[in-house]
């Protein structure tokens, strides 16, 4: 059986299992037939109703077993995840010690570095030589999930520096620490927001991150391997927003109906209203539109072209700003920028309709009309594309989040006043 | 002045002087000043024109120290972006091995594995005892970047099974190396693309992963440090697909006015033409639209609600696809999903608009007509936005290219053919 085991990955033995019916009874007992340390591994990555089915089918001793080979990052995400009977009778199961940093860890903020943080980690004291530190490292290392770097604490607790482990290994054991720590060292506080967890790991090129309490005590370490799925959360938050969505906290197999029409509803809501403008815009030259019905059928058209053309420049503004790669200080760079772009892309799009509206329509003067506004759209939402996002930035506002139902409602404007505006100049109609 | 400089971090020295005027000859002259090996770990994080300027600068002597303490990806990252003539003296500088390395790095496809590998690693062999790998550790470690498992090969170098860094150190001196090696590992070959090596390090939670040859050689590793920013890179590449835009090779700030426009006139222009069809319908519907000028004034709305809509779906199923949430065959339970979404959204935003019309414009037969519309130009946004996305992927088109354009034309003719549908049979105007 351990043959067998030792064969297949735990993350693909426990994505078969989380697939199979939770109410089938062979789902327990192949669980147990894993051995102690597999089976925790395998544990950690089912989901949340699995793991539910497993804990209501195994005794305390087994459980207990579990929780033991269990790293208690592992441990804490999934007593989030279950109902209150459930992490009772694990809280119960725990020794003193675990449940003390259980319930600490329970205690931090969604998306701070302290609820990222794993209370696992290798430490060194500041007196010791290269050989105590070794010695330590082997006696302790088989628990940990990670290791690269021990951090160097005082008496107190205060953190002092790291040591990488391949500068210890390579130091000669007559050696101190102290002649090889690095104090020169990034961390960041329980409270410190997961974005900025996530561009410090970046910027730096960290593979581990200390994180320190209120009195710079050493609390715990974030490794990079928490970071990936951090950086996967962030991007996909972004993506909602730039699509008019507030994010969701789950995955989207996980969130409800209701989760998900609430999450889309205010944004929609608001995008409806705020085109009240442009149906006013519409009422105002009924008119004209009455006396050159043609006129009204390239109207989706502009506003397409126009929405199009500013979502294509705040998507790449807005990523550069995420990124970091450009800041407020870059604004005129990059309207400038964007400024040459879009005559360069507004031209090939203005010619094009040109061709088209002969083709179809063989109206010389609707065609100039019709590629006339579409070069000012497309330059001038090219900069509202640009310009909206930084200066949201600017004010601490979240560029992706503010920049979408505003930019909207102003290329829409735009488009429909310039249309207008040398429709009726051109067709000399009374507005 | 080591002092000094033990107090500065090395990425952000790189970035002060990266924001130097690159003829300021202080430049050379505060690299000279720096200890050999931070000023090798300063250097790679320079941007190009300032690794030029110092390149330039300094004697063989100096770069030859440069490149010894450099780490073989950093140094193939900088060869990639010199000019020839910088190149050929890099080169030329290399030890034998060095330069065989570097040329064969250089060799493999843009986002491939082999092109994110580093060929710097720790090995062991089958047949070691423990205490002759911790020697060997001990011995190579301080150049490596990066440590946590060791490769172990056979004697014609093929991949054999990893050993973790803690097992070995949590191991006894007089155990062999194959009482602890994990046979059941992951790997890639060269040519694997850099999108499935980082689902591979996300799956299976991976720190490191090996890369072998057409005859399962080991040649190189990657390790989670590269991968964050490929993480980075696939966002970014998706961003721009759902904006309509190809994505850019670069970052932002590095892409020239022209590679700009060029990414994005061709899907402009894609849009605009296949807003062909939206123009067709109002022609065809001329007559409604002149008995009944304000119905005009309600296309826009429509049109933009039905976009948001379809683009709100579309980016969280995108999004669910790339991070694996959701395969193919979850295609009628997703439908289903978007279906009641759509049902609760419609009639929240029709409800809405219902109160809207009547307030600004007290005609109770257009707000019914227009909320009607409303209603389901939300429901059938949403399926669209669901259904084109899956298919795409399922005969392997990229959703997010795929889907935006051909999602925008068929909701906006939707949008326009159920308005004038309905608004034909209620005031029975003749079409």
């Amino acid at each position: 059986m351990r043959e067998l085991f030792s064969k297949v990955n735990a993350v693909d033995l426990a994505e078969f299992i989380s697939e199979m019916d939770p109410e089938d009874e062979r789902l327990v007992i192949l669980f147990r037939l894993m051995p102690k340390e597999f089976g925790a591994e395998v544990f950690a990555y089912l989901d949340r109703d699995a793991q539910q089915r497993v804990v209501q089918g195994i005794s305390d001793k087994e459980l207990r077993g579990i929780m033991d080979e269990l790293f208690l990052d592992d441990t804490v995400d999934f007593i989030e995840e279950m109902p209150a009977s459930i992490v009772r009778r694990v809280i119960k199961l725990a020794d003193h010690e675990t449940r003390k940093q259980i319930n600490q860890l329970l205690m931090y903020p969604d998306d701070s570095a302290g609820s990222l943080m794993t209370t696992e980690y290798m430490e060194a004291k500041t007196g010791w030589s290269i050989a105590q530190a070794i010695a330590s490292v082997r006696s302790q290392c088989e628990d940990m999930e990670f290791i690269s770097t021990l951090f160097v604490t005082d008496g107190a607790r205060h953190l002092k520096g790291s040591v990488l482990l391949k500068d210890l290994l390579a130091a000669s054991d007559s050696d101190s620490v102290a002649s090889i720590v690095n104090t020169n060292i990034n961390f960041v506080s329980t409270l410190t927001d997961q974005a900025e967890v996530a561009d410090m790991f970046k910027r730096y090129d960290l593979v581990t991150l200390p994180v320190v309490d209120g009195e710079q005590r050493l609390v715990g370490i974030i490794s990079i391997d928490d970071i990936v799925d951090v950086i996967d959360e962030e991007a996909t938050e972004d993506i909602y927003k730039m699509a008019a969505m507030e994010p969701i906290e789950q995955s989207y197999s996980d969130a409800g109906v209701f989760t998900l029409a609430r999450k889309r509803i205010v944004w929609l809501a608001v995008l409806m209203i705020s085109s009240t403008v442009t149906g006013f815009i519409i009422e105002r030259f009924q008119a004209a539109l009455a006396a050159n019905v043609l006129l009204v059928s390239f109207i989706p058209m502009l506003m397409d072209t126009g929405g199009n053309a500013s979502s294509q420049t705040s998507a790449s503004v807005i990523r550069a700003l995420v990124l970091k790669e450009v800041a407020f200080r870059d604004i005129f760079k990059v309207i400038w920028k964007e400024f040459r772009v879009s005559v360069i892309v507004g031209a090939g799009i203005a010619a094009l309709n040109f061709l088209r509206v002969m083709l179809f329509n063989r109206n010389l003067l609707v065609a100039l009309v019709v590629s006339a506004t579409l070069f000012i759209v497309i330059v001038v939402s090219k900069i509202v594309g640009c310009v909206l996002p930084m200066f949201a930035q600017r004010i601490h506002l979240d560029p992706a989040l503010m920049a979408s139902p505003m930019i909207t409602t102003i290329v829409d404007a735009v488009a429909l006043l310039v249309y207008f505006g040398i429709a009726s100049q051109v067709f000399g109609i009374a507005v």
